[in-house]
């Protein structure tokens, strides 16, 4: 059985402002990347998500990220690196205690935004915030761009460690994202997404634009709820995963399959 | 063996500002209540906390707040129960994944300021408290003002109970704390502060200023590390208790005596 | 000439956060109470609403608030009255040097959420919030119910004040806006509601259910746009007050007349 | 008559925090840098200082950051330039109007910490904080490290641009201070620190460890007030600079000289 996982952000409110379309998602998604109060999310969206994510037997993620509501953890912030494995401790914290009053619990962390991007690229950053996770509890799973620093730090520190690969996104001769300033960054069609996807899974390698392949472990897709287009995509990905073998489920069970 | 605990707010800290006298304090007590960001503490200072707190063999609590670090949580505010519940949640469990990185646990909650004064006369608040309490982990110990609302709250849901008086505050013929807007509502004179705690003590009762005796469990006694006055009542309260045939352990090991 | 105004909040929105139906209430109201970052609003939204404002000759006014993002401002926070006035003052002059820097200036200030009611009924805190306008600038207008406590300090200081009635709500025998706790606090017809304002303006007074007239001047009428219900009451009630022979005008332009 | 002034950070507390000694320094210095509410300072302290300095005859200036408390403003942050600007516009009216209340108005404008120093490296910083302060006020000094791109924005802009150097800091070979991560980046030694302001007056330029002259208009002195060794220091310039017959003067009354 060919086994992979769907993930989204989710529960990126903040008190009375909304955002994304968290319902759709939970019908499509295997994992939830949960806010943790920092870029977004307040202890009651998070107690509405990690509750509506168990009912619909999603898994449950934390989403650390910078200290920056105002620009939704996407500013890049240099932070002393002590400094930045106590703050993923305190959201990993945080998440582990609002899941754990909704009768579930968090089993992987990714993080968000400028974080993510910054700790894709720089190992010391990556480093802390395996350590962090490490520290909290060693089977978390770590939830790391396919072929980032964070993947290596997080398989150096022996963290479960599962990579992933983005829905909407093309990638360049490296095997990184293209970045979003360039024009053709951001896939717009259902059925690009979806043959992207599948030949990268297929292969079990990122496919480069010149068709060079490079080798690394792919065990999750990130789709995207906030526009109309976006949940279209994840959900023809969907549809299209399914229809060539493969079984939809969560993080944990990939990982453990 | 006649056992009882000294504890003392710690930890309240925020990124360049320091406040209190944890070093000393660290010395005196068998239990810090430590800030969880709310009202003070950031990471970091709540792991380094934690940390001197596990080296001192000092038990660690969860000192959660309304979130208001202009205010030092000292300003009343009304929130919604559930939101309450939530926040409670989050910044306990925000702690309790810094005590796991730091090799040690929270084994105790202590509300803060104005949150503890208002939930002391509101058994709706109290109950919030509880129920974030209980639904973490009922197996954590909740400490609070003796005879008030929160006791009731915590003692209602199960969970470990312990009551503590005040070191440096005179009582009125409720049994509750004099107002700090009448004069004698503070003690300064150490010796006045250790005859009060060791008549409570003696007696299991809170005796007030006619003589009236309240009847009600004693389990702890809040010392402040605020001022010098303050580390010096702490320590003429631990050599009088001492003296007097108590032994001073940590919340933890009072409750379960 | 029978001038009156009406006026709206706006500017709501934080960083990614959006909230509300700016542009079309601009087409609408003469003046924008603009929120100033303490429940609402970021310097980058309070420079754009400042200036989509001005291009449509709305006139601007300051919105300030109690600190409280998550709870968007409308949670009782009980604050020292030097500090309530302290955050006036920051909060207005944030908003006037942004105004200034957008070409334009601020003309009128207006409590939000939960300070405008607790003030309402508050007389000291009344005061502190009419000698902070007066402190920075005595003849910026105060926008405040008609007939409450803040209209009192308003006049009691010599600022120019206004008094305000709601489009979309009842009010109760005493001349107060009918509790949201009620069944019928809200207007949901714009008929309904138009009809009251007239009523309101044709004799100067509020009327009361049971027929009662409370004298007291009415200068503006706040409406609201964050639901299309909401628009389409103030784009009624803006058609049925020109209807009847009545000029809406800036607040200014109202208070010069 | 040679004059020129002595500036300092103030006002640098947060609610119950307090850091700095601005007692003892206002009786030094002669200009005033208030934190605005985003690296610390708080709208009631805020208010105190402003009263404080004028009480001096201490003249006022905004010291805007970026909105990052915990880190006290010294950790870099990537701001997009439009809202860099609004942040500097929003925390300058705030002062204003705080200093307007207080009878006393802003005169000046000094970036803070990790602001300060990536400005003065680059230049589209640099000319979005002159641009937001020439939005608010064109008469404003611009208080700028001495040869920085802060100053070269200022001029640009015809701002009365300020020109400071530092009382407890060495400088390298290209006119810049020396990096705090090298040993000899800050003086301890008062005498060492006068020898040096004054050799940089007296012929207008900055002099570099090898004796190179790098011509810079100086106006103004930076001194510190967070430990008894810099306000001794700052003690120490002061007689040094009345001895060798400058006149101590506020900020405006150098630049209108």
């Amino acid at each position: 059985m060919k086994l992979v996982n769907l993930n989204a952000d989710m529960g990126e409110g903040f008190g009375k402002y909304g955002i994304g379309n968290d319902t759709a998602m939970l019908e499509v998604i295997g994992s939830a990347n949960i806010a943790c109060g920092y870029h977004a999310g307040d202890p009651l969206v998070m107690s509405t998500t990690t509750r509506k994510a168990k009912e619909k037997g999603v898994s449950v993620g934390a989403h650390p990220a910078f200290p920056d509501l105002q620009g939704f953890g996407r500013r890049k912030m240099i932070l002393p690196l002590p400094e930045l494995e106590a703050m993923m401790v305190y959201q990993i914290g945080a998440l582990m205690a609002v899941a754990k009053s909704q009768g579930t619990s968090v089993t992987h962390v990714k993080p968000h935004g400028a974080l993510n991007n910054m700790a894709a690229e720089n190992i010391e950053m990556s480093r802390a915030i395996a350590r962090a996770i490490s520290s909290i509890d060693p089977t978390l799973i770590l939830l790391a761009t396919a072929g980032s620093c964070l993947c290596t730090a997080g398989l150096e520190l022996g963290l479960p460690t599962a990579g992933e690969i983005f829905a909407d996104r093309t990638y360049d001769e490296k095997g990184n994202l293209t970045p979003r300033s360039q024009p053709n960054a951001v896939i717009h069609d259902p059925e690009q997404s979806a043959d992207q996807i599948l030949s990268f899974l297929d292969e079990g390698k990122i496919i480069t634009p010149s068709g060079k392949r490079i080798d690394t472990p792919i065990h999750s897709i990130c789709v995207h709820g906030d526009t109309a287009e976006a949940v279209a995509i994840a959900n023809r990905v969907k549809q299209r995963l399914e229809s060539a073998g493969y079984t939809l489920v969560t993080l944990p069970e990939v990982m453990s399959s």
